[in-house]
Order: structure tokens, then C-alpha cells, then sequence
């Protein structure tokens, strides 16, 4: 049996206490598929909501949530049905169905076949004599096949409809929406988090390739001749890694460590916008947990990008498990888009410049895989402690806020804990109770969950309002009065102390 | 012309400024879609986050995130495949097709068609002669249509699956996770808010029968031999209107004026976790703003019910264009699902007793339409006020808390203003920031957007740092100084403070 994997731990836990699972278990299954429980609905909403502070909220971006399923002249004109294919190989002998460029990279051990086009994956199919992962039947030709989920809508004679496998079409659909309340001022930027759906061929790697899953996008609208970010400054300074198109081409293997000022002034990075989000993003995904050393910016080959791109850098990090993985892209999609939709509906979408001129707006994509980021954040934060696992969850993150414990089940501490328990649920967090089993268990199961505090009540509760607060990552106690315990905690939560700053320290005997 | 309804004016109103509007517009549209501008989906997050308030956080119940797409066998087992059916009319003329009962409805006045049940629907199809409503051709025999959206998943030979159109299903797939999660004790609850899908065959009234829409379901599994809900205190002495099966079944037009209570103990509600549901329910409903006489509670008949169903109670509202609309439904699906699930996987669901009897566990429903409930709040906090529009909306749904403005845009104010604007930003809010036109349209124009406050910088604030700040529901003021603005508003929005206590009364002169 092979090692166990820093993927599998994690999953290990995540099924047992309920961050995730594969779907539909008790039918057998369907790969590509995955349940959130509890704790990895709360968490996943969390991260959303980081990604609005961070792109959304403090730039006064819109907002906007359009339907999954869209009818068919929507991705005629985008592309999608003429573009959104990957090769599929089938098995003349078992009849399943496999992704070309990933049967050759299981059989070669090269990486990224599907940035060599479709020709070099057909010619490398043949040449290293592929067969059937499965069965070991024969291949045979590959064929393109449309990755997305088509459907019917209406009764009897009804419009075909795909669900969409991102959510940028909404923002050019919606475009003049926002243009409008924008003012018909640029630059200004329409956000989206919404479910997607790929029709994958065959989904690998539990929660990397999922058949469902959700998208953070964000569409810039502005001016190609006014291409300035005016909040570019902000990021000027910030050091990233950047893997250049052309160092990919020449297979450079060290990252290039530069700033996002330097990457935008060398054009290296084609426009403000793109650095600006690019700075932006490794904040945000520092915040998540996941240290700089563990990201960096790859650049789409020609082949690989997709074919409304005229530069999209990955932002990738580092998994134990699988090395570098792709969370983010962000895309300069240029006026493709608006071109297209307007050719395809007849409806104008130029804007007019103070000096009479007509042009269409250019487009900058941030956008995220939000089940990704989900594993990368607990990817970042598991460690192996003294034969305990802990999740160093960021505050903002942590499904749970708080755990409550009464030291013992008896002489009244588990209804002082109750009435403890009631006042944080009043104070609006969220809170754990648990009285099974001795406190150190109880203390390592929070750990497991990542609940950043844990408060144990006592005899000093019952008779005196002194409490007890745990810290997950140092193991740490301080102590404090009841008085003082949602106040301090309030101010916890929203970064206006630290854990030392919440009472006086204990020395345990 | 029609006069306008209530429905046309927050129509207009809502797709003007970016509260919903009409999908895929630029291509003609598509009836029974909705696009969410950026008011609109903060609006509905809002909704969502105090839906957790009422029926998650609190109880401590657990929460889940399952796929849309299932495979058949899913459905197979639920009973979907049998039984989510309505009769569909087809024109032998024009080719449309329509809901047969819709379109009795529609030829005779006569309501909820449905619920008399398929043979009814045929016989007064023909009885009353009924044509095609487009274009007048005859109609063909009615046949059963299946309003599940079908797809199939994987490449050649995959697995044909269905969007779900409710979230139930995945708290029954997942129960075992729940009781594990739950250390195998009952009652306890899964929760989940996510996207559903219904083919419907043609959907009328805009935004209340959509193909795409938002369910906030709550699956609540408790042994029936122990039916007690350990909360019933909390709502036995609320009053509700209720309108039984019986009253139903004799056309009794007025409401039963009861308790939840009296409900229970009486028989006409089946169990007390219902009656809890039901008034933690008006409780929620009332918090969005529509008060408790414009809510009621209606018994589904016998033939209306689904098909897993023993008894279901819509929570009813009434809107000024349509009347008494279902925003939600109480169901109490017995052990319906998971003895389907148990027989079609062959996983045990029982529960073992501790005097060693094995049962299967009743389960009781809450479910919510989020986007009805979207529109309850407009209709219920709309007003038409001197010519104004204003949304009353309470301030823990406002998609923006507070706004800018300068009084004028020179002498240094709006950098006044931008500064303001920044701290605020800094504080977590969610800022509007406006210097376009006079002061008193930009007043209308929050008004409009159901913005609760306004912060006007004037002389006063660049010389002295004094503010004024206007409330949207009374149009009175208040001043008080830079210093305190952060930290008032932040206890305004946490209910610690009203608005005549942010400053002191100003008197307009």
C-alpha cells in the first residue's frame, strides 16, 4: 500500500468531522462530485466572504447573480460551444471514456499536454502506445467533446440550454446593467461567486477536478486607451514570483522574483489591472492562510489559454500532495467578449469618449476556483502536533468561533456552561458546547475543527465568574471574569486584540 | 392600458436600480429567469444570513452543501422520477405548451386548480373548452410532463442525471453523516440553502414561479416516539392564522385566529416541531418586514400535497397584486424518504433504541422560496411617500448600511466626504458615496435604495468635525461629531442604539 498522503489525512478528517466527502455514497458514488458538511459550508462561506472585502467591498465593485443554465445562442456567441471541448479518447473493449491529454500524462510522466494543442496529444496517444487505464483495451481515435452539461428547457419542443462552466458570460450579458449604474463612467467592475458546471470526462484527484463547483469572478470594464488602476499603488511594491510565458517556453524551472511594478513596467504583465489583482490576490490568499513562499504567477502558453485570452497568468500554490496548483487565473480577455456578444445580438455596447470617439471597453478577469481555495486553505493550516491535528483556521475563517466546556459534568458546572453557551449565542458567534469526555479530549477535538478559543468553566465560574480561554495554536491559557468575556471576544473577532490581551496568563501545575 | 400594479412599479424600480430584472435580455429573454443586479444580491444574501439567524445558529443545527445535478437513481428512489410531474397542453396549431391547470385558471377564475387533482384538470380542460391562449388553436390532450431539467453526465455512455428541484434529497443521502455527526443522538437537524431547478412548462408572474431559484430547507429528524420539541415554549403562546384541511375541504374563507399551541394540542397541527417551525417562522417573516396580519397559514388538501407529505402547512403572504402567495412550506414527511433511500440503496437508516427497538427516524421540513422571499421584502417595506419611492428595509437586509455625501462639491468637502467615506470602509460597512446633483436627490435616491442612513458633510464637518445624519424611514437629523460617527454606527447596527440616539435633534430651518 502506498503512503499515506497529506491529501489523505486531510480527507481522512474532513469526512469524519464533517468538512467534506465525495457525493451520492450511498448509490456507489459519482466522481466529480463533493458534499460540504457543516463545517465546510460555514468555512467555504467564509471564504467567500473574504474575497468580498478583498475584491469587492472596499473598490465599491457591483455585484451581480445570474442564472447557471443559459440558452444556447448565449454560448454560441461567447465561443463556448465551438471552443469549450477537451480530446476524449473511448475504449474500443470497456467503452469508457478517458481525457487524451491526461492518459499520456499518466503514461509519460510529462506535465501539461494540454498546452501542446490538440494535434501533439493525438500524435503522443499513438506514438507511447496508450491503452485503456482500465481494462487495457484499445483505444480509440480521440474525438473533441463539448465539457459542458446540455439540457432542454420548456416542455415538448423546448430551447436547448447548458449550464455554464463560468460565470464571466453574466457580467457581458449584464454589461450594460452596469455600465448605467456606473454612470457610464470606467472603469468599474461587476463580481460574481456562483455555482458552475463541467462536464469533465474523467474527474481525478477528488476536489481539484470537480464537476461542479464554484467560481469568484470578477470582469473590469475599462478604457484601453486609459489603462491606469488608480489604486496601482498600492501594490506597486509587492515581491512575486512570475513564471514569464517566455521563461515557460524555454522551460525555465526558477520563478523569476521580481516586484508587480517592475513585471507591469518590463510588460511583462500586460496591463495595471492585471498587476493590481495579481497584488491583490497573493494578499488574499496570504490572508487565507498560505504563505508567499507557496504561491506563485504562471503564464498560459498560446495553446493553453483560452480562447478569449491575450495573457492569463494561474495563481498557483504548493500542495504537499500534488505540487503546483492552479486557484485563480487572471485573464486580460480584452474586448473579445463584448465584441462577440454584440455581434451576436445586435445591441450596442460602445462607449462614447468625451472626444466623440467609440470604442469598446477591455476586460481584466481575477477569478477563483472557490473549492480550491477551500483546500488550500486546509492544506496551509493542518499540522501534526504531539500526535494531535490541528487546523490553524484564520479567525475570519474558523466555522466555529468559540468552544464552551464545563470542567466536569457535575456539582452545576454544565448549567453555569449552558448559561455561558446562551450568552455567546446572543452576542452572535459561533459556538460549540461539548461535555463528553475528559476536557483534554474535548480540546483536542476543537483543535481537529480549528475553533480558535475554547472556554472551560469551572469551579472559579460557578463561585467566583472567572473563566478560563485555551488559544488552538499555542495551547496558551489565560483567564478572565465573565463580565468581560463577550466584550473581549467581540474585540477578538474583529482584530482588536490578541489572545494575551484577553486576561491575565495561567501557569499550569 | 392596465393600470400599473404594485408588481410593475417595484419592477421598474428594481430593474432601474439594480434590484432584479428579466435574464438574457439581449437576446430576447427567456421566461422563468432572473438576474440578481448588485443590490439584489446583497439583498438575498442578507435574507439568507438571517435565516441562519432564526433556524441554524441558534438550535446549534448543522448545515450542508450537496451537488445540484444527481444521478437517476437518486430520483428513482425519492420518487421524483414518478411522481414531479404536472399535465402539459400542447396547441396542435402553434406548437406551445402550457400548464393545463393554468390554463383553467386562467379561462374560468376558478383557483388552485392543482390541487383537484390530474382527472379534474382534463375534465375541465374540456368541459370549459379551453384553447390555446397564443394563437386560438385547439389544444391537444393533456399528457404528464416531467419538470426535472435532465442532462447527462460524463462523455459517451455516461449516467443520465437531473437537476435537483429541491434541496431535501441531500439531507436524507447525507443522514448518516448527520447522526454520526450528531453522536447518534436524535433530534437533530441538516440545513442547506442552494440553487434548485424546475422545468416548468410556463411560468407566469415574473418573479414567483421561476425555473431557477434559491431553496432554504431544513430537514428535522426526530424519533416519533419522542415528538417534544425542547423549544415549544418559545412559540406556544404566538398567535397564527391558520386554515386547516377541514376548513379547506368546506371552503371556510376566514382564518382560524389560534395559537401554535392551541394548533398543537387541538390536533390541527400534526406535531410540535412543526408548530415550532411554524412560529419561529412568522417570527423570521416578521423580521423581514411583513407584518403578522399579512401572513397566514393554509393546510394543503389531500391532492395538492406531495407525494411524501402527511401534512404541509404553507406559510402564506399576502402581496397587494396577486393576494395570498406560499413563500414557504411546513411539511411533515414522516419516514418517507429515508425508508425509499433504505429500500433503493440498501443502507440501514434505523436507529436503535436503548430498550433495543430499531426505528426509523419522522422527519419535519421548514423550506423557503429565497427569491419569494426577495420579493416579500420589497412589497411589504415599499412606499410611495411625496412623490418619493422609499424601501423601508430593515436595517439587517439594507444591501448598503450608510452614505456619503458632501454638500456641495467645493471648498474641500468631498475630500472631506472621501475621507469619511474611507473610515467607514475601515469599519466593515457598506458604503454609497455620492456627490451627483443636489443634495435632496441624492437624499430620493437612498431612499430608493432602502439605504438607512445618510452622513452629509457640510462646513461644519471640514471646520469642526460635525456631521449630519439623516434617517431614511422618518427624514429627521442628527448631529454629532467625526469621533463618534464609527462607533455609533456600529451599535446602530447592532440594535444597541436607534437612531435618535446617534446625536443630537437638528431643526431645520
Amino acid at each position: 500500500m502506498p503512503p499515506r498522503t497529506k491529501y489523505d489525512i486531510i480527507s481522512e478528517i474532513a469526512k469524519r468531522r464533517g468538512f467534506f466527502w465525495p457525493s451520492f455514497e450511498i448509490y456507489g458514488g459519482m466522481s466529480g462530485y463533493v458534499t460540504y458538511g457543516d463545517l465546510g459550508t460555514k468555512l467555504k462561506r467564509n471564504i467567500e466572504a473574504l474575497w468580498k472585502e478583498h475584491f469587492v467591498r472596499k473598490q465599491g465593485f457591483l455585484e451581480l447573480d445570474d442564472p447557471i443554465v443559459n440558452p444556447e445562442r448565449v454560448f454560441e456567441a461567447s465561443g463556448h460551444l465551438q471552443s469549450f471541448k477537451e480530446y476524449s479518447s473511448e475504449c474500443s473493449q470497456c467503452g469508457r471514456s478517458f481525457r487524451a491529454d491526461h492518459l499520456v500524462e499518466d503514461k509519460t510522466g510529462m506535465e501539461n499536454v494540454e498546452a501542446m494543442g490538440g494535434d501533439a496529444v493525438k500524435r503522443l496517444l499513438l506514438e507511447h502506445k496508450v491503452r485503456c487505464p482500465v481494462c487495457g483495451g484499445e483505444l480509440k481515435e480521440p474525438t473533441l467533446f463539448l465539457t459542458m452539461f446540455k439540457t432542454e428547457i420548456g416542455a415538448t419542443g423546448g430551447e436547448v440550454g447548458y449550464a455554464r462552466p463560468e460565470t464571466a458570460q453574466a457580467m457581458f450579458l449584464n454589461y450594460r446593467w452596469g455600465f448605467q449604474h456606473a454612470r457610464e463612467k470606467l472603469p468599474f467592475a461587476l463580481a460574481q461567486c456562483s455555482k458552475v458546471m463541467r462536464n469533465e470526462i474523467s474527474p481525478r484527484r477528488g476536489m481539484v477536478r470537480l464537476r461542479e463547483f464554484t467560481i469568484m469572478e470578477l470582469e473590469l470594464f475599462f478604457d484601453p486607451q486609459e489603462p491606469g488602476c488608480p489604486w496601482f499603488d498600492e501594490v506597486r511594491d509587492t515581491p512575486i514570483k512570475l513564471h514569464t510565458e517566455k521563461m515557460e517556453t524555454e522551460d525555465v524551472k526558477e520563478p523569476l522574483e521580481t516586484t508587480v511594478g517592475e513585471a507591469v513596467e518590463r510588460g511583462l504583465i500586460l496591463t495595471e489591472w492585471q498587476g493590481y489583482f495579481m497584488g491583490v490576490s497573493q494578499r488574499f490568499i496570504t490572508a487565507l492562510g498560505m504563505p508567499p513562499e507557496k504561491q506563485r504567477f504562471r503564464a498560459h502558453l498560446p495553446d493553453e489559454r483560452a480562447h478569449y485570452s491575450a495573457q492569463t497568468y494561474d495563481h498557483e500554490v504548493f500542495f504537499e500532495t500534488w505540487g503546483w496548483i492552479e486557484v485563480s487565473g487572471c485573464a486580460y480577455r480584452t474586448d473579445y467578449d463584448l465584441r462577440s456578444h454584440m455581434e451576436a445580438s445586435g445591441v450596442d455596447m460602445t462607449v462614447l469618449r468625451e472626444d466623440g470617439s467609440r470604442y469598446l471597453p477591455h476586460v481584466v478577469e481575477p477569478s477563483y476556483g472557490l473549492d480550491r481555495l477551500f483546500l488550500s486553505v486546509l492544506e496551509a493550516t493542518y499540522e501534526r502536533r504531539k500526535r494531535r491535528n490541528v487546523f490553524h483556521l484564520p479567525r475570519e475563517l474558523a466555522p466555529y468561533q468559540v468552544a464552551v466546556f464545563p470542567l466536569v459534568t457535575k456539582d452545576g458546572l454544565p448549567e453555569k456552561a449552558r448559561e455561558v453557551y446562551d450568552l455567546l449565542l446572543d452576542e452572535g458567534l459561533w459556538v460549540v458546547y461539548d461535555e463528553a469526555g475528559s476536557i483534554g479530549r474535548r480540546y483536542a477535538r476543537v483543535d481537529e475543527i480549528g475553533v480558535p478559543l475554547a472556554v472551560a468553566v469551572d469551579y472559579d465560574t460557578r463561585d467566583g465568574d472567572v473563566l478560563t480561554i485555551r488559544d488552538r495554536d499555542s495551547w496558551e491559557q489565560v483567564s478572565l471574569s465573565l463580565g468581560d468575556l463577550a466584550g473581549r471576544l467581540g474585540e477578538y473577532y474583529r482584530g482588536e486584540r490578541e489572545f494575551r490581551e484577553l486576561g491575565s496568563p495561567v501557569v499550569r501545575g
